[in-house]
């Protein structure tokens, strides 16, 4: 499932409106026998067949048979069944962010104003920083298995880079590193994967104006940053790349 | 982090043994003033980094002052402070799967019997299931945003596939549309990315023998994958793929 997006497509020879098309990402909540389970982000569709493997992988249910009913109502799933929750673990993997709240919108305690001005970059510069995140990333990553997170400066350096195997843990590393520099105003982030929300989420937390990565961005990474003035750059590769948002920090 | 983890790299021109440098993945867990609040896999090294950056990042802290006391215990991180949850979802994003609660083993009903003959691929095949996945997710795929995992057969096609922002989501919607038709003993996943320790454990649950990624595997994907007896391929590319486990499932 994809939305159209409006976006510019930049190359050496300058930029070009288009419409390009870009992975929904939303919120689906599970409930079973009328009490919310999990809320996971995810493409629409197929909705049924997602709850009814992970309720089999997570060994909740062992077999169809122990699902009575579903219902299917847009971004809320509701089971009633044989659900055996004894086998799970009381812990979880990583919290969610409060964009799944439904609201898909930051509470106020947690935004950093972002300054709509005072971070100018030349475009060609992207492709500076592009291949300053290579060639760090080479000399870190030996297991072709890591993302990497590296915060950049609006003239072309990279200051700092993380790796992890999870790219949220990557941005978590960097934030952490320059807690006492908050906001951080004066520098972008540069991603070696893809654009979730919550990169966009961490990202407006931190202050930081501008994103640029190689992989592809969400529908909802896109919605928030427009919502926050981020500058959203995605599919920066072989000099050239995607802007979805703020568009008004990149100049010739 | 990375360890080095024996291998063999399998070109046209025959198999050869080697060492490859794999990525750590382990879980970390997280106390806040004596009590746990949540376990995440990560790539160790730079902990203290990564919590200070996810406790901003997910608004508990709001500046460095607010951590009183860090003590690091391998995969443990205790902190002393104050802490606001009062801004936190009730809900939580994904749940865990048991993997993390520190066995690193599957809880005996979640698993599922892999029988170590019956599933024999001819190593041309490989690639073959990899033109598949290509072909069918360029039809389905034009944001470059979502990963794809296809169900494949030994003799080399592609049975269903399945697409999802979230690779793990993938994975759920191809076991939760065969669900009647497990253990899957005689269909291998395919998957576009990287494998994770949770890929694996979701092919144990479905009773596949068999993983073929393009991308990296992790430590611990590895690790679970050589306990159940299943075979694991990755950076399958180009003709060419390293085997890290079940080797004997593979003929010339």
């Amino acid at each position: 499932m994809e939305e159209r997006i409006a976006a510019q497509r930049v190359t050496s020879a300058g930029a070009v409106p288009l419409e390009e098309s870009v992975a929904v990402e939303a919120p689906l909540t599970i409930s079973l026998n009328g009490e919310n389970w999990v809320t996971t982000m995810r493409t629409p569709g197929e909705d049924e067949d997602l709850v009814r493997g992970l309720l089999y992988t997570e060994g909740i249910i062992g077999n169809l048979e122990d699902i009575h009913q579903i219902t299917n109502n847009e971004n809320n799933i509701f089971l009633e069944g044989d659900f055996d929750i004894t086998h799970r673990c009381s812990i979880f993997l990583r919290s969610s962010s409060c964009g799944v709240c439904g609201t898909e919108s930051l509470p106020a305690a947690k935004i950093s104003h972002i300054p709509a001005t005072g971070f100018d970059m030349a475009i060609n510069l992207v492709q500076h920083c592009l291949d300053a995140l290579r060639s760090a990333q080479n000399v870190f990553d030996s297991t072709g298995g890591v993302h990497a997170v590296a915060l950049f400066t609006p003239d072309g350096f990279i200051s700092d880079i993380a790796e992890d195997v999870g790219r949220h843990n990557a941005m978590d590393k960097v934030i952490g590193r320059h807690l006492s520099e908050l906001p951080l105003h004066g520098f972008g982030f540069l991603l070696s994967g893809r654009i979730s929300y919550e990169m966009v989420q961490k990202a407006v937390r931190a202050g930081s104006p501008c994103i640029i990565a190689i992989g592809a961005p969400t529908t909802l990474a896109v919605d928030i940053a427009r919502q926050h003035g981020i500058t959203l750059i995605g599919f920066a590769r072989e000099g050239r790349f995607n802007v979805y948002a703020g568009a008004h920090r990149l100049r010739e």
